[in-house]
């Protein structure tokens, strides 16, 4: 999208970038792309990358047209201490999901992780360590990685069946509905 | 596998109807795959897919080699009462995901979906009608169906990040701890 202000030219670097990350991480995972693997496929300087894009995870979000940076995700799901976490994460899983912008791009990255190992490399990685390690870092506990782990597994699985599969139970349920049912059993793995 | 006391042929029989079972399901899905039409591709009567497999749904789970009949699924569920539920579907879920034998079928399956219309369908009419629909059905209170799609739901999320995805945090963790963690939230959606 055109952001007023730019020089000429802006909107063409940032979309060159992008489609080279998106063929970048692609091909090779999550861990194993390089800004400078990026910047030389989008053909300018790897600073470049760095100016538009922030961190190598801000630039993955963006390619994958995540509204939340993943830097920011933690402290957004405990702005209001540990008792609100569970109902902030499911309700940020289910925006991003629910908007028709974000859920394809979320649609082919799940499919991906079924198709191919470089897939799930990435969900595992970029969702793994640099989104969720990061919320567990900030919940109390003993072994809060596989309690924030097992709370995620549940936003997954029903994303599995309403978005993927289309079982009509989850399907028709209005998202309100299932963020007040679910908040509850996520918000019992973080506290 | 052979059975002791057949009459010869009965082994190659079976293989047959299963490979056929196999192929019909693969191609029409759950719902509009036919005994008839699985009977004409094993070259045998339609009677004698019943004779050996039982009904459609037992066919299916013998042609994924699921260690348990879809018709017992629920009541090997509520066998102590729905307090034990949680625990008992939680139990059989992992036991068979944890045997090599069945999760091949079942990762395929999963895999399936996700990568055809007629995948999903089958994951999506075989689980959701014949087995938890059959659960739901025993479950006490309003809704029961979106409950246990959820409960449901929060297994195949796990399934996903500890067999497909590899999340570290999930697959380290012994299978034991999984069930003690997970039954009580998978319980708190049944009563």
């Amino acid at each position: 999208m055109a952001r007023s202000g730019r020089r000429p030219g802006a909107t063409d670097t940032r979309a060159a970038i992008l489609t080279a990350a998106q063929a970048e991480f692609a091909a090779k995972g999550y861990d194993r792309a390089t800004i400078r693997g990026i910047a030389a496929g989008a053909k300018v300087d790897p600073a470049l990358v760095h100016h538009y894009f922030g961190t190598k995870e801000d630039l993955f979000a963006a390619s994958i047209d995540l509204p939340i940076r993943p830097s920011e995700l933690a402290d957004t799901v405990m702005a209001e201490g540990v008792e609100s976490a569970g109902r902030n994460i499911t309700t940020i899983f289910f925006t991003t999901w629910e908007n028709p912008v974000t859920r394809a791009p979320l649609l082919a990255m799940l499919r991906g992780a079924f198709d191919t190992r470089h897939g799930a490399d990435v969900l595992r990685e970029f969702f793994g360590t640099a989104m969720l390690g990061r919320v567990a870092g900030l919940i109390p506990g003993p072994e809060a990685e596989i309690r924030v782990a097992l709370a995620v597994s549940h936003l997954i699985g029903v994303a599995v069946l309403r978005y993927v599969l289309g079982f009509p139970s989850l399907s028709d349920v209005p998202v309100a509905r299932l963020i007040d049912e679910m908040s509850p059993k996520i918000q019992s793995y973080f506290a």
